[in-house]
């Protein structure tokens, strides 16, 4: 596994040497962890001149979700209290590095002052997306993680489904899937579950309520698992009581036909704006076009929202191997509404097309 | 409640004058808060020249927790995505002010260099930790929802005591005690709840394993709930099992006095390394100098890790209206330890000296 990180920081230290700095310094933890293996809270990388340091305030705990740091990396542990970053850029200067580029876009202005301050002979420079860019397309490895952890969610995720749900808050099954999540082997949840009744329902970040399920709702639901570091993502709607309306029946149709149009544009060297349109234009046709979500869909790994973005303005095209989620979602103020949300692997055709991570039925179910 | 809100921005303006901007925008999250009675999740809050914005990306929900805006404030709702700080730039340089400013200790490098060009006329000055002083002292209403948030996580904390330990894994433990603060009411958990058994026990800030409850062990627990956005802390240790061993009794009794004498130190006008002196060296003076956390303790409020820092460095002294936590605590490697945290505000004494809000017994219990 060493091997894997060390090629992943050969290849950011080529893009920075491009870039004219020879040494960088990674902050943003998802970076971290990706190029280094673990990422203690608060620890930085240094890509140096002469060698690579993890730098931590505390040793980095496996056990507890840090991850393990591979092994060619050296480990610098801060001494009281300090600022990991700035720490890391003082070994950048002691190793005689000239310029080090910093990740701007999580660097605070006040960190990348200190860094200035410790280091005054150090050009800083700016490395970018540069990270997050490699993180896109992902290797076997990590699609394994992100296949275990949509294996999770679906397990959670049926488990609540067989239970009684009339009657009990938002907040109480949110926090009842959180801890099958971590019954069936997540590391924790991927990101705030999402539980959303009657009115709520369909609405994307959504956030529990007191609400309570009643018969006759609608019920969305949006939960992931984290697996050794990896987040995906699953969304669905049920309608509470043996026989839905008419009008839920008709909506459910609608979201669930643009959720399949989206999943089968994902073939390698689609335009990210041509998926989302695939969907959007399902629910444009039908009238619902003006309040929908500003995006249908989004790369998951490291982060539960990395690129690529699925959306209007979205460039770039998707390649294999990148797992992205699709997941359109009509919501009606007052009345709520669905959304279908899977994790997919983009596939190229020969191979059967996009994979599909996330299995629970998408058929309307009445609970 | 408008009046507190207006009255707080009132007082950050008078510090932004002094220091030359007539304008200034807030992005820390726990700021806008503090200062606009809501904070959406990316909002940022524009002090202008003639109106004061609060600029979301979204209507804030209060029901999810982002709090109710001040009604003397204006809304500007992002139109599509954007950023609210840039937003709120713009809208101090529409209102033609010259200079802004700013958090530089939360805006990352990026987003100030997009704040100067999508205002370029505008000078940008640091605002630095003013709101975070502002925030210090609290008023009665603020330490009212501190003292519901206490009861809350005694609550818990109790409950999880009358139930059967043994077998149960660390996990488990933190999960349920976070079911049973929103059970009573929190918003949520104030922190991510820590759970150590064995040879865990007594690390400050442990992330919950797989590792089961055991007989003979040490179970040292610290959760704190959030209510109304306002965060609180408790920390207790058990023995499980009938008889805690003779290291055990004196390893408690050890740190109860240490933290004992942290909690009468708490005197307005007491200065911060003078309280944190007297709980560490009573542990000192028992041999366990070397391995102790930096700090003793630390303010609470809407954020769980706020000024004053109980520490050996500290600078400042204690104002009565302080909300503090002392939580001294002795891990051995290998063995586990004892921590016992309590949040507590400073009080006169002829108020009754410091008063106790998370009132769980601090005997030693065997369970």
């Amino acid at each position: 596994m060493s091997e894997v990180y060390a090629t992943r920081r050969a290849r950011l230290r080529e893009h920075s040497n491009a870039s004219g700095s020879a040494t960088a310094l990674v902050t943003r933890p998802a970076n971290v962890r990706y190029l280094a293996g673990a990422a203690p809270q608060g620890s930085a990388l240094l890509l140096g001149k002469r060698e690579d340091f993890l730098v931590c305030a505390g040793p980095p705990d496996e056990q507890a979700g840090d991850g393990r740091p591979d092994g060619t990396l050296r480990l610098h542990l801060l001494e009281g209290t300090g600022d990991c970053a700035v720490a890391g850029a003082g070994l950048a200067a002691a190793q005689g590095a000239d310029s080090l580029a910093v990740e701007e876009h999580h660097l605070t202005v006040a960190r990348h002052r200190a860094i200035g301050s410790v280091a005054p002979g150090l050009r800083l420079t700016d490395v970018g997306g540069v990270v997050e860019q490699l993180r896109v397309i992902k290797d076997e490895e990590e699609i394994s993680c992100l296949r275990i952890g949509a294996e999770i969610a679906d397990q959670a995720l049926g488990e609540l489904l067989e239970s009684i749900l009339v009657g009990r808050t938002e907040r109480h099954l949110a926090l009842e899937l959180e801890r099958r999540l971590v019954d069936h082997g997540a590391d924790g949840p991927a990101f705030a579950t999402s539980v959303a009744t009657g009115p709520h329902a369909g609405r994307r970040g959504h956030r529990p309520t007191d609400r309570r399920v009643e018969e006759g709702d609608f019920l969305s639901v949006c939960l992931g698992a984290t697996y050794r570091g990896y987040r995906c993502e699953i969304g669905r709607t049920f309608v509470i009581g043996t026989s839905p309306a008419d009008w839920q029946i008709e909506l459910y149709d609608l979201v669930f036909a643009a959720q399949r149009a989206g999943r089968e544009s994902l073939v390698p060297g689609a335009a990210c704006r041509d998926v989302d349109r695939a969907a959007r234009q399902v629910l444009d046709r039908a009238g619902y076009g003006a309040g929908l979500p500003a995006l249908t869909g989004h790369g998951v790994g490291l982060e539960i929202d990395e690129d690529p973005q699925i959306a209007p303005a979205a460039m770039g095209k998707l390649d294999a191997c990148v797992p992205v989620t699709v997941e359109p979602g009509v919501h009606l103020p007052g009345r709520g509404g669905v959304r279908i949300d899977d994790t997919l692997v983009v596939r190229p055709e020969a191979d059967g097309g996009p994979e599909l991570l996330t299995i629970t039925t998408k058929e309307l179910l009445a609970l």
